[in-house]
């Protein structure tokens, strides 16, 4: 029988290591140390500095290749996209109660991240696989439209939202049409892309009794434009980890700078104070 | 007497609060959020996206204004030179130990960010407070190269490394030089940079009995770049953590994708079998 | 369309609350603090405190009621059956990890919390499940024997080890056959030891290749034992992790007191230098 | 010079194994693995199930040898008095924010963990210290309320509350005077009780302009207790640690049965719907 991996293992493991010199044959890809250098899948990290963005960087350390210039800028603002979201996030609001107690900045940050849950950031891996299922069709034959209306019709069925869609807040979201614009300008969409729009229009055919029907989310946009990116699911929940990490530092960093220790934190209690409305400068449009 | 901030008194803060209607006074300046509408420090989130690179963005929102190109140029080379340094760091070790339990990616990476402890990171913010000591005797009128002299006495005297020097692997840190050089480039070097040298310099009269002083290392030169860029320790402590999390997240994904599970790790026994050293391609130079 | 929970709803349910004073009803069945009166499930603190043991204690938070002194003798055994498994599990790792770094304990502890992943203790609620699968053959009128049977058919096919079985190191888990033991004794065994009993049995029927057939673990007595005490998995989830924490915190604590900080920790090196074997003080048994 | 630890000596460890098979002496005296067999402390752990309480496994395991019946008795009282405070404390509320993501119960444990930050938890640390810079000028000569009047002197003169006193919503901590009483009663009260007792009513001598004086707290009583037990500052954190995480795990546990996810946690906004006050059984006292 093929044993379960347990705990057990673990420690057998030890004991035949000391019986023998067989290695685990433990191999890495992503980076080579050696005195006085550092190759990041086979760049000098020296020579990537200044070179490559932190963004085209993470995209090379995660997939392996430095991305394409379009790719690169699609990169980038899909990062910029889930940098904050304000103080309300679940995720956001356990650093800062953990922060409120004294705790370090790495404390909080890592709070914050275990607060990615099921329901915080995890629908882009269900609406990438949501999205392939509907293009699994595609390549059997079915037309794009009839392919998005059979994979919407099980959510229609028990009045759920699909992944990837909805929003009591943001009847539009400014962060899902910002990038599925660039996408087009920089000629990275394809069919991920296509076949979520397809699915918006299927879903304009079942609206609620008020006649509204979910738009697509940033969730959505991200799953559909890594999916035309060619990243894989896992890196695409990675790339959401460090999106966000910014934004959970900056809210810790302002909890420890601006309020009493030990406080109590009741999300409705919050005002923002920071510059009103601005243009960015001429020079960075 | 003023009272402890202690659980007891969120207890208390509670029970207040049921009794009137006052509110904690929290204010946030970091992002405002309304209906179809995310303003980051004042900027439409849509508007930053495709014109702030990531990292242009994370200074957006850690010090709350848009950098200089110039500033923004090294802001990034900063966050490429942490982004990973193999699978040996500990924090490495304790994200793939977490990764190879089954356990999901985000507790990996906040297992990873959890291993950034006083002697992990923890130099950067040391140094800073170091090269300040030498730049406060420089506004009282000690020359450069006394001063920096003076504040490293006290290690000789005990035979220690001051902090954001040393290292026993790389005698020459090709990410500490690459730094300074751009800075230099980019005409941000100030009085913190100029401060670090004359330490090095200083150094240099103290070899240890084989006639070797210690180099600057990457936290000594981040400090260094983060006190002439006028970004706080506390935020440098945040561009750290920040920095590093893709090279945490690219090992748990990648323990999780090459490796059995429940193996024991052990540090010495790998081998990087990425791609050989190769050159950035020439339109990247 | 009923919505998807997602952090965008987060932000909505702040904007209905300020629109209205209407709450979301939360309410706790766990703990009533009032002005010198604290009451765990409605007992005061200071009444169990000396009156109920710590495990006791658990025992009434997470189920609601005090133990019969039999389930309090069991869930004592079970409690102390995890308490610490050496050095080399990967929890224990990356807790030991996280401490090289100069780290404080609670961070040690929360990185090795997070190393309970799937394979690592997972095991007990998945066993539940399977244990529960049998005894649903059993109330359809199904005999013990045919339906442990049953449920081993599918592992059995597949070459796998069914949850709750199989070690590698020990091939009678001293833990398991000790946990079974007092559960007779104290008359708390019913229908899942029963169950994985004969569960055990039936696998005597599918030897390997080498005649042996997988034994069954703690995680496996545990499962059955929680079982016939009436604990939910999800609670049993629970005891797992707290049963653990003490060895964890050991651990950190150890690697703090007698080691070298930032070293390489290959969990091949090391070496038991506490006191030999030795018998519990007659009093004790 | 003595070289910093850091990330770079770990990569250069791992070199310096690479060429010579010179180990790290890696020792640990806590629990020894071998076939069948696991030995905590030196006695076998299916031994010490249903003979020690989990209370006095965890003493064993911490401090190396196994409790007098006394002070195991208080070490389960200890452990018991910060089992569970309410859902208000920080840290609990990081573990249900965490919950409400629908985070797995590790992460939500984890999360909570990171919430003792240097205020919450942080006073038995720094009152054991303040209690012995009273009791070593004890030793010097110095009578008990004179050293006590010394000790309370600088935080009367900034207008602070010492370390383990103070508390805005119980006026006397009805788990403090618990412990006092248990400790008194077993006879393992000694010089560290007697100090707190002597600060306490040093304290009488400066009251607030109502009238009053700080009582002892939790920490407090907790920190007096550790020292009378000859038990370390580590260790009387990681017995916080320990203590507090069966009421992290039971709210997380709540949050997720009971709760909406993704729901907006305003710690004002709760009721108790549990028992109402009740008296333990006849037989429990």
């Amino acid at each position: 029988m093929k044993p379960r991996p347990t705990e057990l293992d673990a420690a057998t493991s030890a004991a035949r290591h000391q019986a023998s010199d067989t290695t685990d044959e433990w191999r890495t890809a992503l980076t080579c140390i050696e005195p006085n250098k550092i190759l990041v899948r086979g760049y000098p990290l020296d020579e990537i500095m200044g070179r490559l963005t932190f963004g085209e960087a993470i995209y090379l350390l995660l997939v392996g290749e430095i991305p394409s210039p379009g790719m690169g800028r699609v990169m980038e603002a899909l990062l910029v996209s889930f940098i904050d979201h304000g103080a309300t996030p679940p995720s956001t609001l356990a650093a800062r109660n953990t922060a409120t107690t004294g705790a370090p900045l790495r404390a909080c940050v890592a709070a914050g991240v275990l607060g990615f849950g099921r329901y915080h950031g995890g629908d882009i891996e269900t609406c990438m696989q949501f999205l392939d299922s509907g293009l699994a069709l595609v390549r059997e034959g079915v037309g794009l439209r009839d392919a998005a209306e059979r994979i919407v019709q099980k959510y229609v069925d028990t009045h759920e939202v699909p992944p990837g869609f909805g929003h009591r807040f943001h009847t539009r979201d400014p962060r899902a049409a910002r990038l599925f614009q660039m996408a087009l300008e920089l000629e990275v969409e394809a069919d991920h892309i296509q076949m979520i729009r397809a699915v918006e229009i299927a879903l304009h055919g079942h609206p609620d009794e008020h006649g509204r029907t979910p738009p697509v989310n940033i969730d959505g946009a991200i799953a559909a434009v890594c999916g035309d990116l060619g990243i894989p699911p896992t890196i695409a929940d990675a790339l959401f980890i460090i999106s966000r990490v910014p934004g959970i530092a900056a809210h810790a960093d302002e909890e420890r700078q601006r309020q009493q220790p030990m406080r109590q934190i009741d999300p409705k209690d919050h005002r923002y104070d920071g510059p009103s409305a601005r243009r960015l400068p001429e020079r960075r449009k």
